[in-house]
């Protein structure tokens, strides 16, 4: 309990402990029932004699403020009317979350899994086992470079799952791919200031990367993935950030051929190819074989960065990235500096979590489930605009890129389908250098929508896309 | 399970399959008795037809490779003779983490918890229940701020424990103190690039300052902290550091005086007091009152820094700032960019363990172990050196600095104390400007020692300080 005493104040210390007890009580700050500390407790903490406090508290008991005997522990006497207690309102800001969904429409916003895929209990159960049996050692600052036990069964995952070869020594554990992104920019920072992008892009990424001092460039992404002829000979490029998996929020899956171009333009230019990939390949495919990794290409000159964040949960902030032997001096020291290391208890709970089998079985489960999610919005869409879309990027991610032959999805347009209570995406607000490509495009995130919540969006689209033909103010008109 | 068929190869998809499949079992990647997927999962997964699959199967089975009937599940056969899958060693740096001890001498490092009194059990099981009870949405991004339930928490323990009154608004929860101090650098980096910190610091806070561009600049600590008399009148002062509760490591308390100049030195210069404090000014405080906060004289320009990882654990990674409104914006932009938010589950079940009571309850109980073990070290020393030393900054910590009056701790003698069994860190190795001035003053950590190897210890040091008087190398010759 605070109480701060004035030695040096006229005022004797029993009579200031007095009156503060007696604030406290009547502001509100220990309420009725409530267990002040014990006499000698207190004596301890705020360094007066025990019989002070003693005398204090028979007094305030004689005045009603406090019940129980000595020993038996004392307590604020009940029927006092308090003060109220500051109850404080959360403020809005405590409320917007990144890449959060507006409640009251029908959002379409991509990449939001559904929270409540997340086997809570499994994983309390599963945390609270690991950790009771856990080392004492478990509970020390961790390494920087996260905890071993899951390094090692990421690796194995990875090469389960998707026939990557990467030592434990090679995966670093990141607070998420936000994080792992974060830290890649810095650590190749030194000396070269030049990323280059694929064009569309997640507006938060160019972000990140400007805002660690990088000029970025685009370069055009089409049906597959970035368009590697494109690429600048240039000797102060960095890194190239990409997609290959399912190109974000294009959906196109780069082919060979622009694969090996890439790596090999990294080591021509001697720079990094940053490949992103947040359902590992297999996660979130729904069609054809699992797509293989740019990382096998070459692992001195790809990174890759993904996370748990969503097969799993945002929540957990876990994410891993492979990184070659010649970088890992540099993310030890801006590790060191951003958190000195992740959280280290759900590390070894994942690690558990991989290694029993848990992650795949859920992955697989997750996977059936948003490819009915899947199903149903194209077979809506095919419904209500039979022969006026047509769909991309559907064989993979946790979103669709509906691409209409005759719709432009003006500003004014996305705000009518608002109003009438569903939001979807422009493709066109994701292009950086390369504008007006994706005017007919929007993608639209299924991932966290209830079916019905499906049916009702596209219902919703439907009216105020196909209104709008009647509608002077038309594109048509 | 990874298998990539090339469907443009002169060999059938058949012989493909069979053939990896084979190499992966006699390669030890599948081992004898783990079930192969069903033939349905798999011809799913690489698109090939489910006869395929299953005529491999039998060909395997046939070959003596696979056991097991259609449908019950195909296993790896007993008894082949696989290669061991290749098993990592753990690497020397994933042994290695931050302030971590010597395992094989008494390490006296300072500020290192004692692992072994987090309550495992306790959270383990709260984790669990919090987990199973938490809304869907707790599994989605959360806020950067932090979770709200676990910033009203603090704010009302802050109150409770320190007579602290923060909002939860301005309460941020961080990935420890050290993210906090990388933000803080960032945030107010913006125009100033000066830095202030007391002298002498801990070194990896000057490189975490200079490493964010800050010119830092050191102000001499004496018996009573940070002295402010020597603060420069400089309007390119971004912020001053400073340990008001416990100066780090002279573990000085900043007099009344001195925090009323520091934060008129604030106002006056426009810049701003970054209170960093472990203890929350009252868990390691084993004489006197609990020592008031700098940041309670003027909220508005002084930022407190704290975090869980020395109460509780570093392995959460939890800490959190009291920020003044002025910051929040920017605090937001770079804690987007570093990380999104703080691993949030961990924040829900913190909030429980702060809101139950357990914390404090916890507090109190490691605050007696340790003030137990600070005693026996100081007794220790007072028998083995008696006369020859006095003690500084025992009043509260987890570390006691000695000072002796004729024995200087050369390169040398450190050396020779560490070859005997024990380590320990004079405080000349902190000093960063002001050099020279604490050549006899070494600081002991005893938090994370057993009695008996503070016992040994001490005995270590007084064979190898008393064999030099014997010395002729010894500065007494």
């Amino acid at each position: 309990m605070w109480i701060a005493l004035d030695k040096n104040s006229g005022i004797s210390l029993k009579r200031q402990l007095h009156s503060h007890i007696k604030e406290m009580i009547l502001g509100g700050n220990i309420s009725s029932g409530e267990r002040l500390p014990s006499s000698r407790t207190l004596s301890k903490q705020l360094c007066v004699s025990r019989n002070t406090v003693l005398e204090v508290y028979e007094q305030l008991a004689a005045e009603g403020f406090l019940e129980g005997e000595r020993g038996s522990g004392t307590v604020v006497a009940t029927g006092i009317s308090q003060q109220k207690r500051t109850v404080y309102k959360r403020d809005r800001t405590a409320l917007s979350a990144p890449f959060d969904t507006k409640e009251e429409t029908i959002d379409f916003r991509s990449g939001v899994p559904d929270p409540s895929l997340f086997p809570r209990k499994e994983w309390g159960k599963l945390y609270s086992r690991v950790c009771a049996a856990l080392p004492p050692s478990a509970f020390r600052y961790s390494n920087f470079a996260g905890v071993w036990e899951l390094r090692e069964s990421i690796s194995r995952y990875l090469f389960r799952t998707r026939g990557i070869e990467c030592p434990p020594k090679n995966v670093m554990i990141i607070s998420g791919a936000t994080q792992g992104l974060a830290l890649i920019a810095r650590i190749l920072s030194d000396g070269k200031n030049k990323a280059i992008v694929e064009d569309p892009i997640h507006p938060s990424i160019l972000n990140l990367f400007s805002s660690e001092g990088y000029s970025v460039s685009g370069i055009e992404a089409d049906d597959k993935g970035i368009n590697t002829s494109l690429l600048p000979a240039d000797s102060d490029v960095s890194f190239i950030y990409t997609t290959p998996s399912h190109q974000y929020p294009l959906g196109s899956i780069l082919p060979i051929q622009r694969r090996q171009s890439l790596v090999r333009y990294a080591s021509d230019n001697d720079c990094y190819v940053v490949e992103s990939d947040y359902g590992n390949g297999s996660t979130f495919r729904f069609e054809g074989p699992p797509i293989s990794s740019l990382h096998e290409l070459n692992p001195d000159r790809v990174i890759y960065v993904s996370s748990f964040s969503k097969i799993l949960t945002p929540a957990l902030r876990l994410g891993f990235m492979l990184l070659p032997d010649k970088l890992v001096p540099g993310y030890k020291a801006y590790k060191m500096n951003a958190d000195l290391h992740s959280e280290s208890l759900s590390q070894y709970v994942m690690a558990e979590f991989i290694n029993s089998g848990r992650l795949e079985k859920h992955t697989s489960k997750i996977n059936k489930i948003y490819n009915q999610k899947r199903k149903q919005l194209i077979a809506e869409l095919n419904a209500k605009f039979p022969g006026e879309f047509h769909i991309k990027g559907q064989t993979a991610g946790l979103h669709v890129l509906a691409s209409f032959f005759e719709t432009t999805f003006t500003e004014d347009l996305i705000r009518r389908i608002s109003s009438c209570g569903a939001t979807v995406y422009p493709v066109e607000d994701f292009s950086f250098q390369n504008r007006g490509r994706h005017r007919n495009e929007i993608i639209m995130g299924y991932a966290h929508l209830h079916s019905s919540e499906i049916t009702q969006g596209v219902e919703i689209l439907e009216r105020v896309i196909h209104s709008r033909a009647l509608d002077p103010r038309s594109d048509f008109a």
